[in-house]
């Protein structure tokens, strides 16, 4: 019974016994300017770097976007080889609607009244024939316009070129306006309208604010420094703040981001979250490097003669492709990084005793006398009662 | 050789010798109950929260998503002022495939038989005139409808207008339906074969369960209570679960998200892992600040007259936009994040030793006889052999 | 004013006395080596695992991408119940440009010539009818092709049906070619230049090189082996390597993945940070539960009649969509992510002492002595000088 009570107090004692680190307390002001130095540069780092720029206290969530846009502009065509033509939203902007991306057409190769038959290929080292043995029948290379029938016949008076199954007459692309064709497309304005969430907090987000009204927003136009929250751009302007003069991208085509940057910060103390524009070129245009250039595709409208045949109007369609990219990183006070971040810097701080121990030990006057006080050395020999020896340290805490 | 030998010998030393802090007990159940309880804090936050709740140990990945959508339905419109038409899926889906969208139409203003020619502006105060020095040749107002000639015209016996030269007759689309033209579309369904990758833990996971045969998917429509697998939506209640009228909606169109949550626990004693829809309306709907409302786009539908010239059919088009945003984070046990967290919470028990010394040094009724016990004092004047004074301290470890 | 003093002088000692643990140093090989090597499992596993391997010392960002697509290609078709025909590219991709994806159309039903009529139903379980009495007026099953009216009529000689408001004729899909009609749309090459950008790092990257030319454009094709830069693929290439067989899928569609890994390692001691292309079917291709199979979609050509009546191809396309999914993650040297993970492991470093002393405590041979030197056992009972045991322990540090 006594060996029960005996034990019971035993396992008390190991689990409520308290053992605690004996310590020294050395009086110098040298060793403890060190300690409360090195311990303020930890937490200058702690509180400065992690905390205050790196908000390494907060949770964060990507930005899941919506987006509606509507371009308006008109435009009248009156060129040589082509009748006078006027033009609005239905005719150059294609497709009509689109998610996170819309084309305005600027330039184009029109080959219109094609219908399906065969005629001679564009004259080209590969399709210049002499009789009909130069040309296979059924060949078809993918960069030619058809799949050939074998035969040799007249391009010109002058030239020869194999005979091709196609569309007819066949499109002849070198023929781009050096002049876009649509110029007036650099008045042409976007509405953007874009809505946000971050799902892991519950936010939504609009880049129409609250403040905005119709009436604002018919004549308003975004500029950076007196109209920032107004969200219909004018596509030159975005095309000069890209760096690209508009004029000279309408000839050959190519692709503008809209940047759309909605990082906030969603903390009470924090201010309003406005959506940054920011607008860059996205397409290569590396004048060194200058493969494929531009942007542009080929469509056709088709249509049926009165006695029923198909034909098709091709357009090779230049213009520019405006990618709206929103992104950001919405951060907002979250406890697991506070206390991820928070423990890693303690840990830190654990380091602060180690620097200021090894100040003591040797870079001080007295550091015999501390190291004497500090550390106790057992001797090997001693079986039962082993010689201590003070003063002299070889191992180290760490 | 003795020296070698010796310098050996402090060197092995050196790196074995084993320093350990000298610790004293205190048979003290306060004391001890004050730590324990610390301790005990510590390890609940970090088994408790960091590990079971915010699941800190698991590596994370976002959700890579394809998609495809089949809209079915039909509708028939007898409206006084345009034959009566049957539509069908190829009629009012456009564009007719897209990867995260699909967009209904349900209502519009058709314009047909406009032709390239010039007619009066609709009255408005900008477009009104008395005679020809009202108007300025080659004037475009982008919110207008064509480009001015110069001319004042008759637009109706009572008012003139400025001549423009546009596709004729223009659109006048004030004269909007009241009651959405395709009201029938409520009833449509739309299928959404949805399928997600998460590279980083190569997992594959389809909307589409291994249960689901054909005739059930012949069948079936999802219903939140009775058929949460089915992946086949009716869109009006698609609008209903996003809190709105259907039929409201349509007259003026809109934006509807159709969200699909594939947030994931990975790990082997989870749960499958199924996708979750919600519904919401995306675009801004504030009837305060309704400004720019709905959802609308221009298209056109080009034909040939029998003698070559183009007419068109512009379609001032009305109609719900059906953003699927499909979003998601896996999470899998992970080495590193669980080392990082683990870490992290340690740091925070390296803290329970100074409650605990805190709680005894001050606290208890005994303190002074643990201070005396626990901290050695040296005095700062002693040289050689400084006077060792007990049970004060000043300094604090931390 | 002493007692000012000596205030000043008792805080100065308060925030400049320096605390140190008081240690002691054991000359044990068998402690030392258990202590040096449970340090250097720590120091390894921090070192390699979470530096080398892991790279926890990187923050990261995730990439934003921007895509053109243009596919190249001819194909001529000449089946018995059509015209042959010569397809190009404005024929077969469709819609023309697309942000993210583009369509092949690979087989098709074309249903040409209809118009707005009434005609019988295909004949079907639901639809087959004796007399009027089994059409209802109006009624409309979206799996159909129209809305009743009523009547019965004769859809074959042998069947009647009911009677419907459609676009006649009626469609029917039933005879889908088996071999697909555009199977040479194997040999079609498409180019893909993608340029992505990490907003983070404000790293900007193409996937056509700084030493690709327009030459080797021209001829080029991707070819793992031999080509691994050319950004020109081949779409039966693209499907082999998917594990699929091009003309099987052609057939009835599907959906095909492009996927573009631009995972980099931004440190400057790092290689080049290409893109990695990887193929994979995404739609549901699985034989035994083969639900709703392949990627087709209804769109039609509208034509009008030389007296002004609105007739359309209606073409059920069957084909491939191709989905380019660009996703990377790229890491570059980051001060607060390298903080957190070497605090963590910092903190692993300070459980390393606690196994020594446990090691020491309880498995060498001379534990009783070490214990007596290393732990100081305060009695309960001594109220002013209380009998101070060594050698015997009870609590634990952790």
């Amino acid at each position: 019974m006594s060996g029960s009570k005996g034990c019971c107090q035993r396992c008390l004692h190991y689990v409520f016994d308290y053992e605690t680190a004996k310590t020294l307390v050395i009086p110098s002001i040298g060793v403890g300017f060190v300690f409360r130095f090195t311990q303020f540069l930890v937490v200058l780092y702690v509180v400065g770097y992690v905390c205050v720029m790196s908000k390494g206290y907060q949770d964060t969530d990507s930005v899941i976007s919506t987006l509606t846009t509507k371009v308006k502009g008109l435009a009248f065509t009156n060129v040589s080889d082509m009748e006078p033509r006027f033009w609005d939203v239905a005719d150059f902007v294609m497709p009509p609607q689109s998610d996170h991306s819309f084309f305005v057409l600027t330039n184009m190769v029109i080959t219109p009244n094609q219908i399906q038959s065969h005629c001679p290929e564009l004259p080209n080292p590969s399709t210049i024939c002499k009789d009909d043995c130069d040309c296979t029948v059924g060949y078809a290379d993918p960069r030619r316009n058809g799949i050939q029938t074998g035969l040799c016949e007249n391009y010109s008076t002058t030239v020869r070129t194999c005979d091709v199954l196609s569309w007819c007459p066949l499109e002849i692309d070198t023929k781009l306006p050096e002049r876009a064709l649509l110029a007036a497309a650099e008045n042409f304005t976007v509405l953007i309208k874009n809505s946000v969430t971050y799902p892991k907090f519950n936010v939504h987000k609009k880049n129409i604010f609250q403040h905005i009204n119709s009436s604002y927003l018919k004549r308003c136009e975004f500029n950076r420094a007196t109209d920032p929250d107004c969200p219909i751009f004018r596509l030159k302007n975005i095309a000069t703040e890209a760096g690209e003069d508009f004029q000279d991208m309408a000839v050959k085509g190519g692709v503008l981001g809209i940047v759309i940057d909605w990082s906030c910060d969603l903390d009470l103390w924090s201010g309003p979250c406005n959506p940054k524009y920011t607008f860059r070129r996205l397409d290569n245009k590396n004048p060194v490097n200058n493969v494929a250039p531009g942007f542009n595709f080929r469509f056709a409208k088709y249509y049926k003669t009165p006695d029923g045949k198909e034909t098709r109007t091709l357009i090779k369609a230049f213009g520019i492709r405006f990618d709206v990219i929103v992104h950001g990183t919405a951060g907002r006070f979250g406890i697991v990084p506070t206390i991820v971040n928070l423990g890693a810097a303690l840990s830190f701080l654990s380091l602060v005793p180690i620097v200021a121990d090894w100040f003591m030990l040797t870079c001080t006057r007295k550091s015999d006398i501390y190291s004497k006080h500090k550390v106790t050395y057992l001797s090997e020999d001693a079986e039962n009662e082993p010689t201590v020896l003070q003063g002299t340290t070889y191992g180290t805490t760490d």
